[in-house]
């Protein structure tokens, strides 16, 4: 198990579940429009969030969006430590910094003792796109080098008596990025910060993630993620959770299994899905729900009935499950509503029974 | 190493490359509508067709669609043996079963003779959803049992002397698939079939179907890919050859590495990118080439630099990169069309050089 650490009034490591962040794009000056972006991603499922402080004009617009922010705020930070100290000052609840270009050995020391004194956690981010050169030695890998890099930072706050660290070794190579978390995954116990630095647009960058961050939080490693998309931080949280779900670490919601059509669908179940998806949007279930939608009768009983709630279609019928048991026989025209009826029925019972 | 198989001429296992499949979603009985949508999965990047062969009606259908179609086409069967013979008759280039449904022992001896004669190869597919009850015993993982039965039926084709086998154990559950490929993978040698059953729609399936996929295809574990999606069959290639892509095992074309914005982020880089994947979207790259787009100083300059070619923004400037060295300082307005005018080049040189 992992060193406990917090962000605010969130747990990483220990025994917390697996916490998502993101990063505001907002201007660092626009304190009204970063809040609302913090609201929204709270309302996506955000746990914590980033906010980069790229200079001293951030610094007072920072203190007002800790303030009113409804998560815990993380700075990041780069080439200056006295915008680290001055961030830690505005109430940031935890900084993000990478050692390697933040200044001397000395002004770090600063940073570290004035997180100790606020007792505030640090995140060591090393990435390959700015990994010194020192460690990009003949014969390692950048994997290997990431980590090398990262275990010399990590002695210099231990040094300090500063522990409350956790660690990324992010790479746009996904391969680079899994290597590295398994190495540094079994030298240290601080939590890991997972994510694929620069993956790329929505679709490329979902894919690229899933693979990357899916693959250690399958072994179990990884303690908070980020999936980094160029495109709207509430995207990133969307792909977060479905990441989180596939591995049956996100415990809430309805998660639907449904089939890919074959020549033996006799009913259009890719549309019939997706306005499955759009009626549940909205639908806060308190817990997880697994609900499938199959489209004919090789897999369809069988899948349906694993489920918590299942639809099954046979080639003039729609066969209706709860719990393993078939508890409706409809026409496939009415199959879609009773569906949706039941499991607004179950997220009733789950709320007051 | 796996052993080597053949579906028509694309081999699997051994040396080869891992290809993708997808399976077509029109009328059996379309033969015009099925070789359009197969001509499509082949411009995608299809390397082979599954078929549904639902019942006798389909058979003739099959027969055209095989002569006609640019790819390998494998017939796939449940319930009936007698179809599994007629689709081999019909010249199908490898037939895909669930022995567990396909009837009697005795009728299966006939469909493996009959491959065995024309020479093409099996597909055993065991799928959570329909695995026989009597592997479910109490103290064995949904994993455990679908390799017990898949066991179960190897020994059954080679009792049969016929050994041109691939494997599948899918199920709706990404722990259980990936548990379950890494247990076979070590006791068998038969190339292996990736992919993860009823992932869902578009957006939720290609996550499922990322982490899982490519959590195994990470380690090595895995020869061919189908992604399921509740989808257009052209959409799960798209999805295949990114999770390859992400992994380094699709060597052809553009990828592109761009950061997630931040208030660093002096350019609109999320339409940047966009715009730049719409431009290459028909651009056939003879090659793999990597394409940083950056937007800031932090990990700019580094990603760019590791990239084929590059383009880093700072607050006022563009910087393009070719092999590591700046090649051009430009204003941040012109950066697209020169980064895509230097793409084109390198496809030029890469095809006439």
């Amino acid at each position: 198990m992992k060193r406990e650490i917090f962000v605010g009034r969130v747990g990483i490591g220990g025994v917390h579940p697996v916490s998502i962040q993101s990063m505001t794009n907002t201007a660092a000056t626009d304190v009204k429009g970063t809040l609302a972006q913090i609201r929204l991603l709270r309302q996506a499922g955000c746990d914590i969030v980033r906010v980069a402080v790229p200079d001293k004009t951030a610094l007072a617009p920072l203190r007002q969006i800790i303030a009113k922010s409804p998560l815990p705020v993380i700075a990041d930070i780069h080439f200056d430590a006295a915008l680290a100290l001055q961030a830690i000052d505005a109430g940031a609840n935890g900084i993000r910094i990478n050692p390697g270009n933040i200044g001397s050995n000395e002004k770090l020391k600063g940073v570290i003792r004035l997180a100790g004194q606020k007792k505030i956690s640090i995140r060591i981010g090393v990435n390959g796109g700015s990994l010194e050169k020192k460690y990009r030695k003949a014969g390692l890998s950048l994997a290997q080098a990431m980590v090398r890099s990262v275990l010399d930072k990590i002695k210099f706050f231990e040094d300090q008596d500063f522990f409350d660290l956790k660690i990324s070794l992010k790479s746009s190579n996904v391969r680079e990025t899994v290597a590295a978390y398994r190495l540094i995954d079994r030298q240290c116990d601080y939590p890991l910060h997972l994510g694929i630095t620069e993956a790329g647009t929505f679709f490329t960058g979902s894919i690229r993630s899933a693979v990357g961050i899916g693959s250690l939080l399958l072994d179990g490693i990884g303690n908070t993620i980020r999936v980094s998309l160029t495109a709207s931080p509430v995207r990133e949280i969307k792909v977060a959770r479905e990441i989180l779900r596939a591995l049956g670490l996100l415990d809430r919601g309805v998660e639907l299994v449904s089939c890919p059509t074959c020549a033996r669908t006799a009913v259009d179940l890719i549309t019939l899905c997706e306005r499955f998806e759009e009626k549940i949007a909205d639908l806060d279930f308190p817990g997880l729900l697994k609900v499938a939608i199959m489209g004919c009768e090789v897999n369809g009983p069988g899948e349906a009935g694993d489920a918590d709630i299942g639809l099954a279609f046979s080639r003039s019928r729609a066969f209706l499950f709860k719990k393993g048991k078939i508890v409706a026989r409809l026409e496939p025209d009415l199959a879609l509503d009773s569906l949706y009826d039941l499991v607004c029925a179950a997220a009733r019972e789950k709320k007051h029974g």
